[in-house]
């Protein structure tokens, strides 16, 4: 059954392949009348472009972005917006060779168990350059999010063992990690050095926070603002794990360290602190909206592993395609765009409840 | 927009508040010739149900099943299957004196915020008892789970600084916290007493284990298994996080020592660890599916704490409802019910996918 | 796959077999604050009832409504309202006697076929009994619907070779065959009676207006608001067409006669003559929505049949139950609800796409 | 909210309008391992391309398939099939001229109504031009329909006032009009020549029947078999009536005349007569699917026309861009694609059901 549509009224439909001709998306539901150059979605999807540092995978793709329909006159019609990047730079060669083996970590050999047959390129489906289509219909979803002065980021809080201590928001994007803090990032970089060097990969936390925000995004029982960004962010590949505010730490505090008082503060109800994470029963209550997400280390590594071949039979690996060795850099625009995708689908939504 | 259903094959839509006349739910997709009782869905009910210890809110709810509809001759005929419950207990007055109050905590201000309007007794629809819709619709996945030889279960593996070190599966619904570690339960159980004589709560993590999962579950690449896990539990109260296999763990792993290498065993394809929690690619790869999920310390406690009236003004409030010291113990039911109703619904997914 | 749920933003799932225990339906996505009594729900259901004349079954079914959630002090929380109606005057006994065969024009052969199974007691959840929950659901529709000025009504247009020459909106319900014409009213009821006495049943057509829909409602491309009520009406029991405006006759007309040219009138951009029954392009244009339906002629005749049984022999049937010699009298509040269904989604849909 | 999105299954999420860049479709659900090309999907975009006839319009669209994604050996593999056309040879520069007045019987002023803006050049979205993606994704359909041994056609039975007598299937495609009756084909192309000469322009009427149909598609009580074939087809630009069988004939049948007997043959149960049209309540019943929808006279017509502009003030409009005379011809295939999408989408959710 098809799962490859998100979103309600804000809704996207992706498509694509690693080493297939194209990548791309359709976004339904964009309100007509929003002006949108394809120079508003190339730049989010320069942030999460191969090779762009040397932290990331050395294949070249360009990702031009194509505006192939919904416009007229540079603005928005209010129907479908088709979004397409040519692939330019697959290399094929390195996985002719492992065609017949699962690399561990990988989809290989889900995919193989519930279609029955893989497009073993790159791995197909399942690579990250799916992410793609989400980035460009995330760019989207931020410039409308912009209009109702509610702002999306994200950041790598942690690297392996290095966490983030600081954080300088003007930071971020400064470093090749991505890291607010412009100390703990150096270590970032090097660790990922020294582990791409040994031929191995690391993990890491993103986190992601949403600004301005009103009270009321969020549709109780199932569709709660947690739930769906709970959702968003575990459909990106490699995550493991997400929370919300205070989340696994809510295991060891108690109701009253725990409680966020409420408050008014410039006439405004809000919170005295924030370890909800800016959402309660559910819906947003106005403060910040703060999630995060880990990403397991890269499976593709650069050294011998034991697997099986399709029949069963063991067999030695190397995947020797091009990898990222930490995707936490890259997997930052990729969270910010699934958030802002659930928050502008939530805004829309809770539009809706109160006509 | 409405939010109350969940499930794309195998779908439930829930219906009713905590003080309200009746809870309950229509579950449409469950295909015809399944045998099914009131018992069936009764022993679930009870593991969920208020008072049935020292640890639970004293409010005494009986929550006798009335399947309303879709049974012939003890038999489901593929037809919508309604179960309901009527309130009992419900005890109102509690509520009257903090009707203008927001409960740190609570969704009482979120309520407001995004309806104008809500009903403040017990809660109204954000309270737990919301729950007994999807345990009674849970129980109905379980048995067709179990015609597929998939066994859900979970059980509290930590409450405040105790966490289960040992796991025997027979020990669960020994205790009354529900954990599988017969001495740290007792521990638990103290630390919950402890807590409530000091009019404070405890917080705590659930384990969802699904055994006998086969290949193929999920549907990328946003309908994943593990993030519909994901959205499922993170849509039950008091849920502040989730993970799968290592979770955040993952974080300060590498990928020599994340990655679970394939192997062969009984001539079935598996892998030797389990770190991926049964789930690659968003598919489930035939491994345990593991799942975790935290629950914050109730926000109702027996103490004065600082908050704000409707209108924004100062005041002072105690909750003094019945209320569970900590949820883990009843949330145990709950997650083991959502995680059925996922993958029952990816189990109908997938088996139409293969058509 | 689940197929009994039935709207976007204002959802409705219904339940409930003709000899069950209850029928009713969860109605998701009504806005809160508004006021709402069951008084509101039973005057429609008193219309859709058996038993209410003599051109209807003989089955005497009170259809008390229940009310049993999503209402507080009188008014909606914007939470699912449940809904239901328990079943008393069920006669299986007749039902008995011809299980095993097959009658025609029901669909006794096509349950069986689809799930293997069936409820046969009065025709199960094929019955038309099912609309109780559809009826109902209408009533708030209807209800939100007047907020906005728009009004919905129905009409019996045709009976068998009767077909009503005048229009007088006060003389609809005055009638037992809610026909706006007075005297082929009676010629209607006439042809009613002798169908019966021959042991046999008359069809007949249905014509429902929308009044004061505003332009705009209607999503394209395949959301259109003639798409949706085609669906809606066509999902009656015993529907065989429908049509908008000039409908059919279309097929007959040029261009130059059926196109309805634009005028300003009191300011507003309306057209002079209404071919399209208020709907250009799937979306309406302010003007009046004019859409009709065909019933065909109950499938319960009290006359011998030819048939066969489960396993395909030869056998001669004659169905005793007690039967509606014409279901358009009854339908008429059944296409009313389907069509206030509709609108009151679509108005919903529309005021968010111009957010 | 967004519109552009069909089937559940099988779904498809169309892109695209008049005079934008590309015209396209994404189809997500079909399953892996269907052989597939684009000559495949070419030859019925031949069958509605415009300019292949004396009776269609002149605009010259090569309509040359892209398959963009979903590909790998030849194979579908389970994943989003991404098709896209480039628009050649739209001319805009008519438009500019009419841009300020609402054209009869178009969805000008609906547009402006619910978007508040529009894409006037060859009225955008809302031009017929949008069903290539439809007919582009039910060329697939129509392949994975053949390996059930179902097969879908479409053909013209009525334009203006001449109606098809005789039934020839080998003689629909020879003919321009697509019509089984050879006689009566070359009186409906004298016809369409005579109207277009008058400036003016013709409706019709086009019947689909489907053979090969098991029994058991359609989901009640709302996603029936006929309910959905009705949204699918009056959601096709120009329709304003759908039947099913019998259809509006019924209104004046007698239940007697109406019924259609179950009679065995090649022991199999069947019926006798099929007024049903192969549908019982809202089931296929192994019969052919019989459905016929009504197409109204082309509204654009080369002939003056009383009108408003976008202020309300009167004005004169001669609509002088390349129009179909008569749409019947061309929607033949687009009938056909919508049925066999419908078909597969329900044939996908039978399997499904009886799991």
């Amino acid at each position: 059954m098809p799962g490859n549509t998100f979103g309600q009224l804000f809704r996207i439909s992706t498509w694509g392949e690693s080493h297939g001709e194209t990548i791309g998306v359709v976004v339904d539901g964009c309100p007509a009348g929003l002006p949108l150059t394809e120079k508003d979605i190339q730049k989010e999807l320069d942030r999460r472009r191969t090779g762009q540092s040397k932290v990331t995978t050395t294949r070249k793709e360009p990702d031009r972005i194509r505006i192939m329909s919904g416009l007229f006159k540079g603005k928005t019609t209010g129907t479908p917006i088709a979004l397409m990047v040519e692939n330019r730079d697959a290399d094929s060669s390195k996985y002719e060779l492992i065609k017949h083996l699962y690399r561990p970590g990988h989809a290989d050999f889900t995919y193989d168990m519930k279609f029955g047959f893989r497009d073993y390129r790159g791995g197909g489906r399942s690579s990250a350059r799916e992410t793609v289509g989400r980035v460009a219909a995330g760019a989207i979803a931020k410039k409308l999010l912009a209009r109702h002065k509610i702002r999306v980021f994200a950041f790598t809080r942690q690297i392996g063992e290095h966490v983030a201590q600081k954080f300088n928001r003007n930071e971020i994007e400064k470093n090749i990690v991505r890291c607010p803090d412009k100390k703990v990032a150096a270590q970032m970089v090097e660790a990922i050095m020294q582990a791409r060097k040994q031929g191995d990969s690391l993990g890491g936390v993103i986190e992601v926070v949403a600004q301005g925000v009103p009270p009321g995004l969020g549709e109780p029982v199932f569709d709660r603002l947690d739930a769906d960004l709970a959702k968003a962010l575990m459909s990106l590949p490699a995550v493991k794990g997400v929370e919300v505010g205070v989340g696994f730490e809510a295991a060891r505090l108690k109701g009253s360290e725990c409680n966020d008082v409420f408050i008014t503060q410039n006439k405004t109800i809000t919170t005295a602190t924030n370890n909800a994470g800016g959402i309660l029963g559910g819906i947003s209550n106005g403060n910040d909206i703060v999630v995060r997400m880990v990403v397991k280390p890269t499976s593709s590594i650069n050294r011998e592993q034991d697997t099986v071949n399709q029949k069963g039979k063991k067999a030695k690996i190397r995947v020797e395609g091009r990898h990222d060795p930490c995707v936490a850099p890259r997997a930052v625009p990729m969270a910010e765009a699934m958030a802002a995708l659930v928050l502008i689908d939530h805004l829309l939504r809770h539009q809706q409840s109160q006509l």
